[in-house]
């Protein structure tokens, strides 16, 4: 059994790692920590975990937890806290994977530019394994310290990788119109998370300037082998779970859509998570509560544009899955174990 | 392996049987036969199951269907349809669980009176075994057809016995105010159902004359011993999943809010799927996904009046879990086996 | 035309009562006061007044403005706030019509047990007219204090002053189980009324002790001539607007549904706002947006219980439509002037 | 008074004009004319209009009925059956604004092949007049027959207008990214818009094949004076009403974001019903219930790319809205009668 820590539990990706860890076969909860309410049953706290084994659990504080008898921990805080406090147990010689956009960036330029802020730990940023399985699985698999890729990134770079590796796409032209559902926003205190201000509303936010674009880049021009500069628009869904990504590129090579939609097939031929619909376009609800990201592709002829969608659960795939798979590899584990659900429906 | 056969898969209720079965450990899927839709890939007709080892499945017709490979059906279909379908599954002397109204009632003129149908199979209906696990475990085990209880139903049977049974509270003045997602009404293309006739609305239905009357005053009155005539009003919320009864009684012994608690907690000890809150008063997403029953209970001293509030997801504890349930019963499996999971949060 | 301001302009009330009065043929508005936000224009805060021909009005600080060009001020406070500010108002000379709960009862004690605080004006309490229009038309007309009732009251009081009034229903085993939209919660920032929290859920609350079962009780005490206790169970339904109350009486005369459902027409007969749908059960959707109250009724002869069913816009005939009723009859216009719209549908 | 009849009355589109008519100073109404439901009264199917003075109306068959005492009719029909429907009245010499894409095209090759459909009357689609105020205002005080704009088109259009006809954009890379609500759909009986399918959902569709990217193609080249080919994908969100686009566009010219604002208020100056709110982005909640359209731009310096937001109510300014504002200019009326309502919040 892997003994298994969550720092940050309250929140909606510390209680979706919980709530996925819940039924992992090979997995032991030690500790829950909490600033905000240590002390609490969880139980009491949500009630969900009522009729579950890990009821009777307390939450705990961060200064008199010792995380020592864990083999991982699973730190889910703002960006900024979670810089010290992954190094703070990563020090301790214990695994850690990072849900925060901290330890994304080997080149911490990048991260102080778009985050405005100083990285205290540049050495460790540089050490950090960026956690996308499906291109990076080898150096996971020896990792200490795994960065968990952004949701909103997690949905594109599956959807724009093989084309950009393929370098059939023109890398200066390409629009990321991405859709999220509430729980992207965190357990925010704020009015614009309101039901009331939500619910039959929809507006865009974070135009030309959200941070994710940044992390979206930096992953791809390892692919492309240069500089890459798109455009990424986020959008708020009256939904509570869902990231969908509508993906705009031009096509620089004579090729049909069959034939896209091929490559795909073959570029994640054997991957678990990943499904390509092919020309039936994915939809939220396929999708909802799983690991997977379903991704459908149509060639405009008309215009030459490639639209590309892509589809994931910002919670599960976009962050505590996809850590949970990061946290498989790592302990040589089969990938998909504890989390070959089917979406709900309806 | 439990070797497992669907009839009427594409429905909702079939849909979640089969999703919960798919992570079940000891089953197996035989054959998933469909009406409507013989000869197409699941998958290709429900894209969540793409990424599943359910993936390849096709449908198969009810003609065709040699169903004697299983050792257990679920029959989700319509009720009248569903008298005939199960009595030929039985007579193969397969296992069948029966999701539909029509095996609920031993006594055939309650059910004919209600359903304004006629019973072909008075002695089938004899011999069915009811199927709310919590309080006739001993003899579904030895059951051959069972039939699992109506979503309403099992929100309020669960609520009402332990105070029915003890004979505490006024038999002549029970008010069942029920509200339902919409899944409860099934996939049916009705007006009604359109989202934009259901969202941001709200509204009462079957008022003085639903069903689901007659089967919750059929069991309390085993449970009563004398006669049971009760208020039940169902309501449609605008949301998927999710029973939430709100149930008011009368008193009719002097015992104070926390002896009623208490009293519950007593009844249902040991019990895996039903939690007692006690005065936190339980809310649908605590439950909304899961197996489980949350029951709270406030005592009004001003005017005498019991409220329980009792949360299920009709689709699962009010349907395919319950089955499953059932299932595990009838084959000596731990009765939490595949259905250990937690509510989804957010 | 009538000069009006508004105090507590930024709340879900106060903007609702700007959105009506922007159409309203007879009312110049000339001042908007709001603590939290002075000095700035409606319009940059609230972009759908861009087009209007508010948009270019500022609000006002409390301390700073004089509201002697007033000829009538709505309040729209929180209670326990709303004490004073009327009370300062009202000594200008200035007509007032109240949205709080603070000058509902002319019985101070009651007041004070429900919402444990002290009123500090109770004169001004007794002075103070009940604004339910339908029954208290006369006396509103010559006040210069207006108590605006609560929105579950008015939706409640609607539905059950007939039959008391007539004496044909049992007075001590009524039961209100009542459904609210959050915006009925205001704006507040909590954690409940997060979107996340909301959607997908419902939940009941405040069961066995909300203050509006006092304002319930104690208008139709008048109406019944004795004490009156019932149960009122409120509950958060998840959309925005919309109160729907669905209400269980003992009728103890000997009349059948046909005549109860003439009763009501009878009664309410010549109403612009209260329409009796007979045995055809409302719907919110029927009177989102409008200042409609709509009632629909059943009776079950199996359990002698009548069922009212009565659906109202919290914000319009719970607020700030039922004002703006109120105001109409002070100052001598038509009942239904700038509110004969029709609801949105869908 | 203009006395004016509704050809399919009971569509969503139907139902919304006669909401808005309703309150309308300037319009008697004459007939309603239902293919489905002759013979009953309004508010008996749409209990919304109990309370109002067209609640005694019947609607009237289409065989039956004499249209000749109206001075306008408006046909709320499918597109194919309106081709007819809208000839056979025009010949009897009364006015139409037709809402379906029959005659939104002069010419009728493009209609033909988007539509796969022929058009019997060429003459009269080449005499009809586009229905898009704010451009083609003095064309249509003059018209007989106004062709009422698409939804998707009416939010597109009015932001790309000024920057198409400025040129100072390239034409060969817009892209038009839509989210619209449900009931866009109409009241279609399709599993795809069923609540259960809707909420928590969210999907495109219609990629690379829209017709309504020929509407926008087809009035934007009259502007640009050249062919226009640009990428529209609409998505379906979970809400009942309102259509944001996202509009991407290269700005070819040497300007900043301030003065493209600029230029946008200057072109909309006097506009009643368009908002330029700058670098402040309009959200559907501004909108929704009134004629209004909002626009706000940013442009990406890092990217090139003018990114527009436009949002309106389908069902108003993209549907009857519209169609009452190009009623108003056929009779000389002031444009804003009977529309100048505020957006409902929340």
């Amino acid at each position: 059994m892997i003994k298994v820590s969550i720092v940050g539990v309250t929140g909606y990706v510390g209680l979706e790692l919980l709530r996925l860890l819940q039924t992992h076969p090979e997995v032991e909860i030690k500790h829950l920590l909490s600033r905000s309410q240590p002390g609490e049953k969880i139980a009491d706290l949500y009630p969900q975990f009522a009729g579950s084994a890990l009821a009777e659990i307390k939450l705990e504080s961060y200064e008199d937890t010792d995380l020592t008898d864990s083999d991982l921990v699973f730190t889910a805080l703002p960006h900024g806290v979670s810089q010290r406090e992954v190094a703070k147990i990563y020090k301790q010689g214990i695994k850690v994977i990072d849900m925060s956009g901290d330890y994304r960036y080997g080149d911490i330029d990048v991260y102080e530019s778009w985050y405005k802020l100083k990285h205290e730990y540049p050495e460790l940023a540089r050490e950090a394994v960026y956690g996308l399985v499906e291109v990076n699985r080898e150096k996971i698999k020896k990792a200490r310290l795994v960065a968990n890729p952004g949701c909103y990134v997690t949905a594109s770079l599956l959807a724009l990788i093989p084309v950009v590796e393929k370098g059939i796409i023109n890398l200066d032209n390409i629009i990321i119109d991405a859709k999220s559902g509430v729980s992207g926003a965190g357990k925010s205190l704020k009015e614009d998370f309101l039901y009331n201000e939500v619910n039959e509303n929809f507006k865009a936010y974070g135009v030309a300037g959200h941070r994710h674009t940044s992390e979206i880049e930096y992953v791809l021009e390892e692919f492309a082998g240069r500089e890459v500069k798109l455009t990424f628009t986020p959008h708020l869904l009256p939904l509570k779970r869902g990231i969908l990504a509508t993906i705009y590129a031009d096509l620089v090579s004579e090729i049909d859509e069959g034939e896209v939609i091929e490559m795909y097939r073959e570029y994640y031929a054997g991957e678990a998570f990943v499904q390509i619909l092919g020309d039936k376009l994915p939809e939220l609800k396929y999708v909802v509560g799983t690991n997977n990201c379903q991704i459908g592709l149509k060639y405009d002829k008309r215009t030459g544009k490639l639209i590309i969608i892509s589809v994931i659960d910002n919670l599960v795939k976009g962050a505590a899955g996809q850590a949970i798979q990061n946290m498989n590899l790592l302990f040589g584990l089969e990938e998909t174990t504890g989390l070959n659900n089917t979406a709900f429906y309806p």
